[in-house]
Protein backbone atom coordinates (compact mmCIF):
# COMPACT_ATOMS: atom_id res chain seq x y z
CA UNK A 1 0.00 0.00 0.00
CA UNK A 2 1.33 3.59 -0.79
CA UNK A 3 0.07 6.32 1.17
CA UNK A 4 -0.16 10.40 0.81
CA UNK A 5 -1.02 12.47 4.29
CA UNK A 6 -2.07 15.64 3.43
CA UNK A 7 -0.48 15.51 -0.45
CA UNK A 8 2.84 14.05 1.24
CA UNK A 9 4.11 10.72 0.27
CA UNK A 10 4.45 8.30 3.65
CA UNK A 11 6.25 5.16 4.17
CA UNK A 12 4.68 3.01 6.87
CA UNK A 13 2.49 4.62 9.84
CA UNK A 14 1.14 7.81 9.32
CA UNK A 15 1.40 10.58 12.41
CA UNK A 16 -2.27 11.48 13.19
CA UNK A 17 -3.49 14.20 15.64
CA UNK A 18 -5.10 11.77 18.37
CA UNK A 19 -7.87 14.30 18.79
CA UNK A 20 -8.56 13.71 15.06
CA UNK A 21 -12.20 13.18 14.56
CA UNK A 22 -11.68 10.74 12.26
CA UNK A 23 -10.25 8.54 14.46
CA UNK A 24 -12.42 9.28 17.43
CA UNK A 25 -15.56 9.90 15.88
CA UNK A 26 -15.93 8.75 12.88
CA UNK A 27 -16.36 12.13 11.21
CA UNK A 28 -15.39 12.42 7.54
CA UNK A 29 -15.64 10.94 4.29
CA UNK A 30 -14.29 8.32 2.20
CA UNK A 31 -13.94 7.81 -2.00
CA UNK A 32 -12.94 4.48 -3.47
CA UNK A 33 -11.58 5.20 -7.07
CA UNK A 34 -10.44 2.35 -9.55
CA UNK A 35 -7.27 3.23 -10.93
CA UNK A 36 -6.71 1.75 -14.84
CA UNK A 37 -4.04 2.63 -16.88
CA UNK A 38 -3.03 4.82 -14.85
CA UNK A 39 -5.73 6.97 -14.76
CA UNK A 40 -8.78 6.99 -11.91
CA UNK A 41 -11.94 5.71 -13.41
CA UNK A 42 -15.20 8.15 -13.05
CA UNK A 43 -12.82 10.90 -11.02
CA UNK A 44 -15.02 13.86 -11.40
CA UNK A 45 -18.05 12.51 -10.44
CA UNK A 46 -16.31 10.59 -7.10
CA UNK A 47 -14.55 14.37 -6.16
CA UNK A 48 -18.38 15.64 -7.10
CA UNK A 49 -20.15 13.33 -4.76
CA UNK A 50 -17.21 13.42 -1.79
CA UNK A 51 -17.28 17.56 -2.01
CA UNK A 52 -20.84 17.90 -1.63
CA UNK A 53 -20.70 15.98 0.93
CA UNK A 54 -17.63 17.69 2.66
CA UNK A 55 -20.17 20.73 1.99
CA UNK A 56 -23.29 19.29 3.75
CA UNK A 57 -20.30 18.22 6.96
CA UNK A 58 -18.99 21.66 6.86
CA UNK A 59 -15.60 20.21 5.98
CA UNK A 60 -13.65 22.23 3.83
CA UNK A 61 -12.87 20.20 0.47
CA UNK A 62 -9.25 20.10 -0.45
CA UNK A 63 -9.23 19.86 -3.90
CA UNK A 64 -5.46 21.03 -4.55
CA UNK A 65 -4.05 18.63 -2.14
CA UNK A 66 -6.19 16.12 -3.83
CA UNK A 67 -5.11 16.61 -7.36
CA UNK A 68 -1.38 16.79 -5.94
CA UNK A 69 -1.52 13.66 -4.53
CA UNK A 70 -3.04 11.40 -7.97
CA UNK A 71 -0.06 13.54 -9.95
CA UNK A 72 2.18 12.12 -7.40
CA UNK A 73 1.11 8.65 -7.67
CA UNK A 74 3.09 7.51 -11.08
CA UNK A 75 0.67 4.59 -11.26
CA UNK A 76 1.50 2.04 -13.89
CA UNK A 77 -0.69 1.29 -17.19
CA UNK A 78 -1.60 -1.72 -17.55
CA UNK A 79 -2.86 -2.78 -13.82
CA UNK A 80 -5.43 -2.00 -11.35
CA UNK A 81 -5.27 -0.16 -8.31
CA UNK A 82 -7.83 0.75 -5.92
CA UNK A 83 -7.58 4.28 -5.01
CA UNK A 84 -8.80 5.20 -1.21
CA UNK A 85 -9.43 9.05 -0.69
CA UNK A 86 -10.03 9.38 2.88
CA UNK A 87 -10.86 13.09 4.09
CA UNK A 88 -12.03 13.52 8.00
CA UNK A 89 -12.69 16.86 9.74
CA UNK A 90 -9.20 17.18 11.44
CA UNK A 91 -8.27 17.74 15.48
CA UNK A 92 -11.38 18.89 17.38
CA UNK A 93 -11.44 19.18 21.42
CA UNK A 94 -15.05 21.20 22.13
CA UNK A 95 -17.83 18.54 21.49
CA UNK A 96 -19.69 16.92 18.48
CA UNK A 97 -20.58 20.03 16.80
CA UNK A 98 -17.95 22.34 17.98
CA UNK A 99 -15.11 23.26 15.33
CA UNK A 100 -12.14 21.23 14.20
CA UNK A 101 -9.62 21.28 11.78
CA UNK A 102 -7.81 21.89 9.45
CA UNK A 103 -8.98 18.69 7.83
CA UNK A 104 -7.14 15.60 7.26
CA UNK A 105 -6.57 14.24 3.80
CA UNK A 106 -5.35 10.63 3.59
CA UNK A 107 -4.51 9.10 -0.17
CA UNK A 108 -3.93 5.23 0.14
CA UNK A 109 -3.10 2.86 -3.00
CA UNK A 110 -3.34 -0.87 -3.65
CA UNK A 111 -3.08 -3.77 -6.15
CA UNK A 112 -6.72 -4.44 -6.81
CA UNK A 113 -7.57 -7.77 -8.99
CA UNK A 114 -9.46 -7.62 -11.69
CA UNK A 115 -10.80 -11.45 -10.89
CA UNK A 116 -13.02 -9.78 -8.32
CA UNK A 117 -15.27 -7.82 -10.90
CA UNK A 118 -18.03 -9.91 -12.09
CA UNK A 119 -17.40 -12.40 -9.60
CA UNK A 120 -20.84 -13.62 -8.43
CA UNK A 121 -21.60 -12.99 -4.72
CA UNK A 122 -23.80 -14.73 -2.08
CA UNK A 123 -26.20 -12.12 0.07
CA UNK A 124 -28.24 -12.54 3.22
CA UNK A 125 -30.41 -10.29 4.04
CA UNK A 126 -28.96 -8.75 7.93
CA UNK A 127 -30.86 -7.94 11.12
CA UNK A 128 -29.07 -4.51 10.91
CA UNK A 129 -30.95 -2.35 9.12
CA UNK A 130 -29.78 0.97 7.17
CA UNK A 131 -31.33 4.00 8.61
CA UNK A 132 -33.02 6.25 6.06
CA UNK A 133 -33.68 8.64 9.04
CA UNK A 134 -29.99 10.38 8.86
CA UNK A 135 -28.44 12.01 5.93
CA UNK A 136 -25.69 9.93 6.69
CA UNK A 137 -27.02 7.31 4.56
CA UNK A 138 -26.89 9.22 1.22
CA UNK A 139 -23.17 10.28 2.41
CA UNK A 140 -19.69 8.12 2.03
CA UNK A 141 -19.01 8.67 5.67
CA UNK A 142 -16.49 7.12 7.92
CA UNK A 143 -19.37 5.91 10.45
CA UNK A 144 -19.60 2.46 8.67
CA UNK A 145 -20.31 0.33 11.96
CA UNK A 146 -23.54 -0.54 10.71
CA UNK A 147 -22.39 -1.83 7.53
CA UNK A 148 -19.99 -3.59 9.37
CA UNK A 149 -22.41 -5.29 11.39
CA UNK A 150 -24.09 -6.37 8.34
CA UNK A 151 -21.12 -7.66 6.71
CA UNK A 152 -20.40 -9.49 10.27
CA UNK A 153 -23.62 -10.74 10.16
CA UNK A 154 -23.23 -12.16 6.84
CA UNK A 155 -19.41 -13.93 6.98
CA UNK A 156 -20.79 -15.43 9.88
CA UNK A 157 -23.82 -17.04 7.77
CA UNK A 158 -21.32 -18.39 4.99
CA UNK A 159 -22.25 -15.46 2.47
CA UNK A 160 -20.41 -12.47 1.04
CA UNK A 161 -22.14 -9.41 2.04
CA UNK A 162 -25.79 -8.64 3.19
CA UNK A 163 -28.52 -7.01 2.18
CA UNK A 164 -29.35 -4.65 4.30
CA UNK A 165 -32.78 -3.18 4.59
CA UNK A 166 -34.22 -0.02 5.73
CA UNK A 167 -36.10 0.83 8.90
CA UNK A 168 -39.17 0.32 7.05
CA UNK A 169 -38.67 -3.54 5.76
CA UNK A 170 -37.29 -2.31 2.36
CA UNK A 171 -34.18 -3.13 0.39
CA UNK A 172 -31.65 -0.06 0.59
CA UNK A 173 -28.09 -1.51 -0.26
CA UNK A 174 -25.18 -4.08 0.26
CA UNK A 175 -22.69 -3.10 2.53
CA UNK A 176 -20.31 -2.50 -0.28
CA UNK A 177 -22.29 -1.74 -3.41
CA UNK A 178 -26.06 -0.82 -4.38
CA UNK A 179 -28.15 -3.34 -5.05
CA UNK A 180 -30.45 -4.39 -8.68
CA UNK A 181 -33.16 -6.13 -9.30
CA UNK A 182 -33.68 -7.52 -12.95
CA UNK A 183 -37.63 -7.75 -13.04
CA UNK A 184 -40.19 -7.86 -15.99
CA UNK A 185 -40.53 -3.90 -16.47
CA UNK A 186 -36.93 -3.48 -16.54
CA UNK A 187 -33.82 -3.01 -13.90
CA UNK A 188 -34.86 -1.23 -10.54
CA UNK A 189 -32.63 -0.07 -7.92
CA UNK A 190 -33.95 1.65 -4.69
CA UNK A 191 -34.57 5.29 -4.56
CA UNK A 192 -31.67 7.68 -1.72
CA UNK A 193 -34.59 8.33 0.20
CA UNK A 194 -35.28 4.58 0.72
CA UNK A 195 -31.42 4.41 2.61
CA UNK A 196 -29.23 3.34 -0.70
CA UNK A 197 -25.87 4.94 -0.99
CA UNK A 198 -25.59 7.47 -3.84
CA UNK A 199 -22.97 4.82 -5.65
CA UNK A 200 -21.03 6.26 -8.85
CA UNK A 201 -21.59 2.81 -10.49
CA UNK A 202 -25.59 3.01 -9.59
CA UNK A 203 -25.53 6.86 -10.90
CA UNK A 204 -23.59 6.29 -14.77
CA UNK A 205 -26.31 2.75 -15.03
CA UNK A 206 -29.43 5.62 -13.72
CA UNK A 207 -27.77 8.64 -16.19
CA UNK A 208 -27.44 5.65 -19.02
CA UNK A 209 -30.66 4.51 -18.76
CA UNK A 210 -30.16 0.93 -17.65
CA UNK A 211 -32.20 1.32 -14.69
CA UNK A 212 -34.81 3.13 -12.80
CA UNK A 213 -35.49 4.02 -9.38
CA UNK A 214 -37.78 2.60 -7.72
CA UNK A 215 -38.88 0.92 -4.04
CA UNK A 216 -38.06 -2.82 -3.44
CA UNK A 217 -39.26 -4.59 -1.29
CA UNK A 218 -38.29 -8.12 0.16
CA UNK A 219 -40.76 -9.86 -2.22
CA UNK A 220 -39.64 -8.38 -4.97
CA UNK A 221 -36.02 -9.29 -4.44
CA UNK A 222 -36.80 -12.84 -4.41
CA UNK A 223 -39.39 -12.64 -7.45
CA UNK A 224 -36.48 -10.89 -9.79
CA UNK A 225 -35.36 -12.45 -12.71
CA UNK A 226 -31.99 -11.64 -11.49
CA UNK A 227 -30.00 -9.56 -9.14
CA UNK A 228 -26.85 -7.60 -8.93
CA UNK A 229 -24.55 -5.59 -7.03
CA UNK A 230 -22.52 -2.29 -8.21
CA UNK A 231 -19.67 -0.59 -7.01
CA UNK A 232 -16.52 1.56 -8.41
CA UNK A 233 -13.88 -1.28 -8.13
CA UNK A 234 -16.13 -4.30 -8.67
CA UNK A 235 -18.18 -2.66 -11.19
CA UNK A 236 -21.13 -5.57 -11.11
CA UNK A 237 -21.02 -9.08 -9.06
CA UNK A 238 -23.92 -10.91 -10.20
CA UNK A 239 -26.11 -12.15 -7.18
CA UNK A 240 -25.54 -15.91 -7.33
CA UNK A 241 -27.79 -16.84 -4.48
CA UNK A 242 -29.98 -14.28 -1.77
CA UNK A 243 -31.04 -15.86 1.70
CA UNK A 244 -30.30 -19.87 0.13
CA UNK A 245 -32.73 -19.08 -2.90
CA UNK A 246 -30.47 -19.51 -6.24
CA UNK A 247 -30.49 -16.71 -8.76
CA UNK A 248 -28.74 -17.33 -12.38
CA UNK A 249 -27.73 -13.68 -12.61
CA UNK A 250 -24.22 -14.26 -13.78
CA UNK A 251 -25.69 -15.58 -16.89
CA UNK A 252 -28.57 -13.06 -17.19
CA UNK A 253 -28.35 -10.91 -20.03
CA UNK A 254 -29.48 -7.44 -18.04
CA UNK A 255 -26.34 -8.37 -15.75
CA UNK A 256 -23.68 -8.92 -18.50
CA UNK A 257 -24.90 -6.09 -20.45
CA UNK A 258 -24.62 -3.38 -17.35
CA UNK A 259 -21.57 -4.75 -17.01
CA UNK A 260 -20.67 -4.37 -20.52
CA UNK A 261 -21.95 -0.82 -19.85
CA UNK A 262 -19.81 0.25 -17.12
CA UNK A 263 -16.87 -0.61 -18.72
CA UNK A 264 -17.61 1.25 -21.97
CA UNK A 265 -18.55 4.24 -19.69
CA UNK A 266 -15.11 4.82 -18.14
CA UNK A 267 -14.49 7.62 -20.56
CA UNK A 268 -17.26 9.21 -19.17
CA UNK B 1 -3.90 16.42 26.29
CA UNK B 2 -1.68 13.53 27.44
CA UNK B 3 -1.62 10.73 24.97
CA UNK B 4 -0.78 6.78 25.00
CA UNK B 5 -0.88 4.82 22.27
CA UNK B 6 -0.84 0.91 22.87
CA UNK B 7 0.28 1.29 26.50
CA UNK B 8 3.54 3.71 25.53
CA UNK B 9 3.31 7.91 26.33
CA UNK B 10 3.39 9.64 23.19
CA UNK B 11 3.97 13.32 22.81
CA UNK B 12 2.37 15.13 19.87
CA UNK B 13 0.83 13.19 17.13
CA UNK B 14 0.24 9.73 17.15
CA UNK B 15 1.65 6.96 14.45
CA UNK B 16 -1.26 5.25 12.82
CA UNK B 17 -1.38 2.53 10.52
CA UNK B 18 -3.21 3.79 7.19
CA UNK B 19 -5.13 0.70 7.02
CA UNK B 20 -5.96 1.23 10.76
CA UNK B 21 -9.80 0.69 10.46
CA UNK B 22 -10.51 3.20 13.25
CA UNK B 23 -9.48 5.92 11.28
CA UNK B 24 -10.99 4.91 7.82
CA UNK B 25 -14.03 2.72 8.72
CA UNK B 26 -14.99 4.18 12.74
CA UNK B 27 -14.77 0.78 13.60
CA UNK B 28 -13.93 0.56 17.57
CA UNK B 29 -15.11 1.89 20.59
CA UNK B 30 -14.37 4.45 22.61
CA UNK B 31 -15.09 5.13 26.76
CA UNK B 32 -15.06 8.81 28.81
CA UNK B 33 -14.48 8.63 32.10
CA UNK B 34 -14.32 11.24 34.75
CA UNK B 35 -10.69 11.52 36.60
CA UNK B 36 -11.11 12.77 40.48
CA UNK B 37 -8.29 12.88 42.51
CA UNK B 38 -6.05 10.85 40.30
CA UNK B 39 -8.79 8.08 40.16
CA UNK B 40 -11.34 6.77 37.76
CA UNK B 41 -14.37 6.95 38.39
CA UNK B 42 -16.77 4.13 37.78
CA UNK B 43 -13.87 2.21 35.90
CA UNK B 44 -14.69 -1.04 36.52
CA UNK B 45 -18.06 -0.43 35.01
CA UNK B 46 -16.42 1.48 32.03
CA UNK B 47 -14.00 -1.37 31.62
CA UNK B 48 -17.00 -4.07 31.76
CA UNK B 49 -19.56 -2.17 29.19
CA UNK B 50 -15.74 -1.46 26.87
CA UNK B 51 -15.08 -4.75 26.89
CA UNK B 52 -18.21 -6.39 26.36
CA UNK B 53 -18.71 -4.35 23.41
CA UNK B 54 -15.13 -5.74 22.20
CA UNK B 55 -16.64 -8.99 22.17
CA UNK B 56 -19.87 -8.00 20.23
CA UNK B 57 -17.49 -6.66 17.72
CA UNK B 58 -15.32 -9.50 17.59
CA UNK B 59 -12.24 -7.15 18.68
CA UNK B 60 -9.57 -8.41 21.33
CA UNK B 61 -9.93 -6.19 24.35
CA UNK B 62 -6.54 -5.09 25.65
CA UNK B 63 -6.97 -4.49 29.19
CA UNK B 64 -3.31 -5.25 31.05
CA UNK B 65 -2.36 -2.55 28.21
CA UNK B 66 -5.35 0.12 29.25
CA UNK B 67 -4.62 -0.78 33.03
CA UNK B 68 -1.03 -0.03 32.47
CA UNK B 69 -1.98 3.73 30.87
CA UNK B 70 -3.65 4.13 33.28
CA UNK B 71 -0.97 3.81 36.04
CA UNK B 72 1.22 5.33 33.94
CA UNK B 73 -1.05 8.73 33.92
CA UNK B 74 0.00 10.49 37.31
CA UNK B 75 -3.06 12.30 37.75
CA UNK B 76 -2.89 15.49 40.58
CA UNK B 77 -5.21 14.82 43.55
CA UNK B 78 -8.15 17.59 43.56
CA UNK B 79 -7.99 18.24 39.46
CA UNK B 80 -10.85 16.76 37.32
CA UNK B 81 -9.70 15.38 33.89
CA UNK B 82 -11.15 13.65 31.08
CA UNK B 83 -10.12 10.63 30.22
CA UNK B 84 -10.78 9.01 26.78
CA UNK B 85 -10.38 5.34 25.79
CA UNK B 86 -10.06 4.44 22.46
CA UNK B 87 -10.14 0.94 20.96
CA UNK B 88 -10.05 0.40 17.25
CA UNK B 89 -10.26 -3.16 15.61
CA UNK B 90 -6.66 -2.07 14.08
CA UNK B 91 -5.15 -2.61 10.39
CA UNK B 92 -7.46 -4.40 8.06
CA UNK B 93 -7.60 -4.82 4.70
CA UNK B 94 -9.89 -7.54 3.14
CA UNK B 95 -13.01 -6.09 2.97
CA UNK B 96 -15.71 -5.15 5.86
CA UNK B 97 -16.19 -8.15 7.43
CA UNK B 98 -12.62 -8.91 7.03
CA UNK B 99 -9.49 -9.60 9.50
CA UNK B 100 -7.78 -7.07 11.04
CA UNK B 101 -5.39 -6.46 13.95
CA UNK B 102 -3.98 -5.87 16.42
CA UNK B 103 -6.02 -3.60 18.16
CA UNK B 104 -5.04 0.04 18.68
CA UNK B 105 -5.27 1.53 21.95
CA UNK B 106 -5.41 5.21 21.72
CA UNK B 107 -6.01 6.97 25.82
CA UNK B 108 -5.84 10.95 26.03
CA UNK B 109 -6.68 12.91 29.32
CA UNK B 110 -7.05 16.50 29.18
CA UNK B 111 -8.37 19.02 31.72
CA UNK B 112 -11.87 18.97 32.74
CA UNK B 113 -13.82 21.93 34.49
CA UNK B 114 -16.44 21.42 37.10
CA UNK B 115 -18.27 24.12 36.05
CA UNK B 116 -19.37 22.04 33.47
CA UNK B 117 -21.40 19.73 35.93
CA UNK B 118 -25.15 20.60 36.30
CA UNK B 119 -24.78 23.25 33.41
CA UNK B 120 -27.87 23.85 32.23
CA UNK B 121 -28.85 22.77 28.67
CA UNK B 122 -30.78 23.91 25.95
CA UNK B 123 -32.14 20.96 23.65
CA UNK B 124 -34.01 20.93 20.08
CA UNK B 125 -35.35 17.67 18.84
CA UNK B 126 -33.29 16.29 15.61
CA UNK B 127 -34.59 15.34 12.28
CA UNK B 128 -31.32 13.07 12.17
CA UNK B 129 -33.08 9.78 14.19
CA UNK B 130 -30.70 7.17 16.28
CA UNK B 131 -31.00 3.99 14.27
CA UNK B 132 -32.56 1.53 17.31
CA UNK B 133 -32.41 -1.50 14.11
CA UNK B 134 -28.62 -1.57 14.63
CA UNK B 135 -26.42 -3.27 17.32
CA UNK B 136 -24.56 -0.60 17.40
CA UNK B 137 -27.00 1.88 18.95
CA UNK B 138 -25.99 -0.28 22.14
CA UNK B 139 -22.59 -0.19 21.52
CA UNK B 140 -20.47 3.02 22.14
CA UNK B 141 -19.17 2.82 18.93
CA UNK B 142 -16.79 5.00 16.62
CA UNK B 143 -19.22 5.39 14.35
CA UNK B 144 -20.50 8.55 15.38
CA UNK B 145 -21.83 10.70 12.09
CA UNK B 146 -25.76 10.41 13.05
CA UNK B 147 -24.83 12.22 16.69
CA UNK B 148 -22.63 14.41 14.98
CA UNK B 149 -25.34 15.33 12.59
CA UNK B 150 -28.00 15.92 15.22
CA UNK B 151 -25.45 17.63 17.50
CA UNK B 152 -24.90 20.14 14.60
CA UNK B 153 -28.43 20.31 14.14
CA UNK B 154 -28.63 21.63 17.25
CA UNK B 155 -25.55 24.14 17.06
CA UNK B 156 -27.65 25.59 13.98
CA UNK B 157 -30.78 26.11 16.36
CA UNK B 158 -28.78 28.11 18.60
CA UNK B 159 -28.83 25.14 20.98
CA UNK B 160 -26.41 22.99 23.16
CA UNK B 161 -27.25 19.84 22.19
CA UNK B 162 -29.90 17.41 20.61
CA UNK B 163 -32.64 15.27 21.49
CA UNK B 164 -32.06 11.96 19.28
CA UNK B 165 -35.93 10.40 18.78
CA UNK B 166 -35.76 6.76 17.48
CA UNK B 167 -37.22 5.92 13.94
CA UNK B 168 -40.60 4.98 15.28
CA UNK B 169 -40.30 8.41 17.04
CA UNK B 170 -39.86 7.72 20.37
CA UNK B 171 -37.22 9.43 22.72
CA UNK B 172 -33.44 7.77 22.41
CA UNK B 173 -31.30 9.93 24.05
CA UNK B 174 -29.25 13.16 23.34
CA UNK B 175 -25.95 13.17 20.98
CA UNK B 176 -23.91 13.01 24.36
CA UNK B 177 -25.81 11.69 27.11
CA UNK B 178 -28.90 9.97 28.30
CA UNK B 179 -32.00 12.14 28.70
CA UNK B 180 -34.57 11.55 31.79
CA UNK B 181 -38.41 12.91 32.38
CA UNK B 182 -39.84 13.78 35.75
CA UNK B 183 -43.11 12.70 35.70
CA UNK B 184 -45.48 12.34 38.28
CA UNK B 185 -45.36 8.79 38.98
CA UNK B 186 -41.49 9.24 39.10
CA UNK B 187 -38.52 9.46 36.97
CA UNK B 188 -38.09 7.75 33.36
CA UNK B 189 -35.48 7.20 30.75
CA UNK B 190 -36.19 5.35 27.56
CA UNK B 191 -34.87 1.58 27.46
CA UNK B 192 -32.03 0.30 25.62
CA UNK B 193 -34.39 -0.86 22.50
CA UNK B 194 -35.53 2.17 21.82
CA UNK B 195 -31.95 3.28 20.71
CA UNK B 196 -30.91 4.46 24.21
CA UNK B 197 -27.01 4.17 24.63
CA UNK B 198 -26.41 2.42 27.64
CA UNK B 199 -24.78 5.47 29.60
CA UNK B 200 -23.09 4.69 32.63
CA UNK B 201 -24.50 7.68 35.09
CA UNK B 202 -27.98 6.09 33.82
CA UNK B 203 -27.22 2.53 34.99
CA UNK B 204 -26.38 3.93 38.27
CA UNK B 205 -29.20 5.95 38.54
CA UNK B 206 -31.28 2.87 37.62
CA UNK B 207 -29.43 0.56 39.73
CA UNK B 208 -30.26 3.11 42.92
CA UNK B 209 -33.54 2.81 42.48
CA UNK B 210 -33.74 6.91 41.21
CA UNK B 211 -35.61 5.85 38.05
CA UNK B 212 -36.51 3.58 35.69
CA UNK B 213 -36.60 2.46 32.09
CA UNK B 214 -40.52 3.16 29.86
CA UNK B 215 -40.54 4.47 26.62
CA UNK B 216 -40.92 8.61 26.27
CA UNK B 217 -42.72 10.41 23.66
CA UNK B 218 -42.36 14.30 22.60
CA UNK B 219 -45.44 14.32 24.34
CA UNK B 220 -44.37 12.36 27.57
CA UNK B 221 -41.27 14.88 27.51
CA UNK B 222 -42.94 18.16 27.18
CA UNK B 223 -45.51 17.12 29.85
CA UNK B 224 -42.85 16.51 32.33
CA UNK B 225 -42.30 18.31 35.53
CA UNK B 226 -38.65 18.30 34.49
CA UNK B 227 -35.65 17.10 32.41
CA UNK B 228 -32.68 16.51 32.80
CA UNK B 229 -29.27 14.52 31.19
CA UNK B 230 -26.59 12.32 32.35
CA UNK B 231 -23.20 11.23 31.55
CA UNK B 232 -20.29 10.24 32.62
CA UNK B 233 -18.10 13.67 32.76
CA UNK B 234 -20.98 16.08 33.65
CA UNK B 235 -22.62 13.96 35.52
CA UNK B 236 -26.32 15.71 35.45
CA UNK B 237 -27.26 18.72 33.28
CA UNK B 238 -30.96 20.05 33.91
CA UNK B 239 -32.62 20.82 30.46
CA UNK B 240 -34.00 24.67 30.48
CA UNK B 241 -35.58 24.51 27.22
CA UNK B 242 -36.46 21.58 24.79
CA UNK B 243 -37.46 23.05 21.70
CA UNK B 244 -38.20 26.30 22.83
CA UNK B 245 -40.20 25.30 25.78
CA UNK B 246 -38.74 26.46 29.05
CA UNK B 247 -38.34 24.05 31.94
CA UNK B 248 -37.35 24.96 35.33
CA UNK B 249 -35.18 21.42 35.64
CA UNK B 250 -32.61 23.27 37.58
CA UNK B 251 -34.67 23.77 40.74
CA UNK B 252 -36.40 20.20 40.75
CA UNK B 253 -35.91 18.28 43.23
CA UNK B 254 -35.98 15.51 41.16
CA UNK B 255 -33.47 16.82 39.11
CA UNK B 256 -30.55 17.68 42.12
CA UNK B 257 -31.43 14.56 43.99
CA UNK B 258 -30.23 12.70 40.90
CA UNK B 259 -26.94 14.76 40.47
CA UNK B 260 -26.10 14.33 44.66
CA UNK B 261 -27.00 10.65 44.32
CA UNK B 262 -24.48 10.04 41.30
CA UNK B 263 -21.67 12.09 43.07
CA UNK B 264 -22.22 10.08 46.26
CA UNK B 265 -21.72 6.87 44.12
CA UNK B 266 -18.27 8.05 42.64
CA UNK B 267 -16.95 4.71 45.07
CA UNK B 268 -19.02 2.25 43.60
Amino acid sequence: MRAWLNGIAVDGSVAVDPADRGLSLGDGLFETILMRDGRPVWLAAHLARMEAAADALGIAFPRAMITSSLHDSGFDAGELEALRITLTRGPGHRGLAGDAGPPTLLVTSSAFDASLQFQPVHLVTASTRRNEHSAASRLKTLSYMDNILAAREAAARGCDDALMLNTTGRAACATIGNVFAVAKHGIVTPPLADGALPGIARRKLLEMGHAREAPLTPEDLREAEALFMTNSLRLVRPVASLDGKAFASGGHRGVVHAFEALKAAFET
